[in-house]
């Protein structure tokens, strides 16, 4: 057994490596290998890359060649993307050249459910064993780390965050991976692990907690060849950082789909729930609702309680708003008699209401009193958060208005927010889709301010929150 | 006591005036009376406009007087929009004129919680009494209706449907008639009626229950003056065509918000809730449900049960899809052994599965391949329901390798919606929320066909109509 800190310097190697390969790298747009180099160029990794394709000595600016045995320098990590009856050959290639890491991107192995594809994969792990390289895969996506310039797609950012994400389905890390970004979330490092064959979700999360480049870590799962490993590693996880779990394979439905997709046994619901529960984990259910937590945790500051004071512009909504909150369990508590007794002098006009929620009609358009409103109710210490919900079909109809408007109300909502002190968070809902709605997101996202589409969404995201600093907090009580 | 079909004829008469005059009309862009008389211009009032304001002849092109019985022909319709001490005398004005019905846009009248409040709310209806005059309001949006061209904001669609809804809120009106203009709802009437002095949601129920342009009705209601008239003509509306309601106040904070915002008594969440359920009407619970449910409704062909086929681009988001799905109360069973045997013959790269869900991997983007798809689907007899994730982030990606493929993807998806039998709909993921997202969308919702941001919302929206189906059949048995 290695100890922990050789442990943590052989993953670290994985994420840092000084050289890549990528084996069936290709000019064609249609071929995988095309995808993978053009992404590491792309994202500008700073190594050396190669390209292994023995018909070319070069693609695109990387040297060709025909095997990795022949790259004439040391290859830290290779990825692989030709059809898996060739991989076991290029795998001991990797262990002759004394390759870190492997990532198979190849599918048919276990995941076809035969004896065929499942002896394949065995045979890729007993190679490797020869030596110390480690396979991430098969039939997965690899890694994307943005510091060290590896990645996937084409589309990802350059730029780095704190957030990390294991994800057993490469499909489903994509799509977190590009709504997160769309919500100004960003990466330390993301895992497309797949089959599991080697390095999996439990030796990745104990490497994640102890990843100082990481606060917050998002889990896809679908299943696991050891849970007691797994939850242990969970646990471990959640008790230094919040850790939120998606688990695909919860219904009969969803657990024959997970057969053919990663072939691992995806356990049964309640087992699974109670398990992520007991470990400290956030349990969530579905891609918007993983993103809306990480958000949450990541750019929200932490809550107290669940008294929530509610800004908006029109009375009906106000009242939906409020409904909704009591429902998830939160409160909308009266302001105390002398926020009230303020707000009341500087709204005064007609179809108002001065009570939570604070219903500011055409006066959430006049920028000081805007300014002055979030001075007031930032006093008010009935409140542990603050919500501001934006109507962009009152936004257009005060643009006709004054066309400055747009851009005065989004530095009246900056402005406020950094001198805030209540945690604060937007609802923008996607009542107009058009472009004064997309720059307004744009520019609120751009100071980190924490925006929802909907209030339920926003509340569900933080009671997460809430939950798990509870947690905490009663184990240091301990 | 009229009969009804005076009844219909006499609130038929206030969708379809010849000549509106607009109260406190004005070419100042920050007045509510520029909005009015603005909104009948842009949307295309045919009759005669006149702008009621003593310091003018002319608002843009209509010619303006200083007082309602100053015009020289006639008037059928008014709107108000000047303070609410001077609607008394105006009032009585549209009672000397014979003017059919008026829209009180002014506040500070009964919502104020004062007597005052109260007492000048009940002059202008003593007032009204005095002839045949119909007042909507006060403190609300009045009347939206494009075949006629009466209309309240300068953005809404020309384009008329056979949604009608009422709402006691002038915002969430607003909000909800916006939100489903972006869905492809369009509209019959939609009546924002506010602090219901005189014409109410009992009679506008009544109304567009035997209303021939009208299909479905959308109701947000905070309170009411007479539950058991209410109920009995919701009961009566929902016997006729499907009604979604939406109750503002359910909590003790919503309530209280209620009160200030249009003075009306909310009732208490269990007696509205059951109230609304043995009416038979679909009760809804946030601005996205409403939209939702009444885009299924409209747009959705009638679903005969709860067996759905899934078709996506992932093996992750299939896996959780199912699970989402199960978790709904929906099936998703088994293809039959020889629609499986079909798929298998088209379905045939790494990475895909031909089990239900359908995960089609890159043969998702192969034109022929994907119209077979859909032919062999729509032959399960053993599903109800079909349904298509559409991953925008794969769209991009696959769109790198061959730019038409947006093009052709929208092209098959549309041309296979005409065809398919089965009940069809489909959820786009707001992963991506980019120009290629707009464009795909608007291209399908050209063909009608109904889109989700979620398989939660469409599957919450979709429970409703078959509830809805059900308990219309089994009134009909009895």
């Amino acid at each position: 057994m290695q100890n922990k800190k050789s442990k943590k310097d052989e993953l670290d190697r994985i994420f840092s490596p000084r050289s890549v390969a990528v084996v069936g790298a290709s000019e064609n747009i249609k071929r995988s290998g095309y995808r993978f180099l053009k992404s590491f160029i792309t994202i500008g990794f700073k190594g050396s890359l190669y390209a292994i394709n023995p018909s070319t000595d070069k693609v695109f600016h990387c040297p060709a060649y025909p095997r990795i045995t022949d790259v004439p320098g040391n290859v830290d990590h290779v990825v692989v993307c030709v059809p898996s009856i060739h991989i076991p050959s290029i795998i001991q290639d990797c262990v002759d050249k004394s390759v870190n890491s492997v990532v198979v991107f190849s599918s048919e192995f276990s995941e076809t459910g035969t004896e065929e594809g499942r002896l394949l994969e065995e045979e890729l792990v007993k190679i490797a064993r020869k030596s110390h390289l480690r396979i991430i895969g098969p039939n997965c996506m690899g890694i994307y780390c943005p510091s060290s310039g590896l990645s996937f797609r084409l589309d990802m950012p350059k730029r780095s965050g704190t957030v990390a994400m294991i994800s057993q389905s490469g499909g489903m890390a994509i799509s977190s991976l590009l709504s997160a970004t769309e919500r100004n979330i960003f990466f330390s490092k993301v895992i497309s692990y797949g089959n599991e064959a080697d390095l999996g979700a439990p030796e990745l999360l104990e490497y994640l907690s102890v990843d100082d480049n990481t606060s917050i870590i998002m889990v896809y799962i679908e299943g696991t060849k050891n849970g007691r490993e797994l939850f242990s590693a969970l646990k471990k996880a959640c008790s230094r950082k919040p850790v939120i779990v998606l688990k695909g394979g919860i219904s009969n439905a969803g657990a024959r789909a997970v057969e053919s997709h990663t072939g691992a046994l995806s356990g049964i619901a309640n087992i699974w729930a109670s398990a992520v529960n007991q470990s400290g984990g956030s349990q969530v259910y579905n891609l918007e609702e993983f993103i809306d937590t990480a958000l949450a945790f990541n750019s929200l500051k932490r809550p107290k309680g669940r008294r929530l004071g509610i800004i908006t512009v029109s009375g009906g909504i106000g009242v939906n708003l409020s409904d909704l909150a009591i429902a998830m369990n939160f409160e909308v508590p009266l302001f105390s008699k002398e926020i009230e007794g303020q707000f009341a002098e500087i709204i005064t006009a007609p179809g108002t209401g001065v009570q939570n929620p604070l219903d500011m009609a055409a006066t959430y358009f006049i920028q000081n009193k805007f300014r002055s409103v979030f001075n007031i109710i930032d006093q008010d210490k009935s409140l542990d958060l603050i919500m501001m919900h934006i109507s962009m079909e009152y936004v257009s109809r005060f643009t006709e208005i004054n066309p400055k408007l747009e851009d005065d109300l989004i530095n009246a909502v900056t402005g406020c927010y950094q001198r805030i002190e209540h945690p604060f968070f937007v609802v923008i809902p996607y009542t107009i889709d058009d472009d004064i709605r997309k720059n307004f997101i744009d520019k609120l996202l751009e100071h980190n301010i924490p925006i929802f589409p909907t209030i339920e969404r926003a509340l569900n995201a933080i009671d997460h929150c809430i939950r798990y600093y509870q947690r905490i907090d009663s184990m240091q009580c301990l």
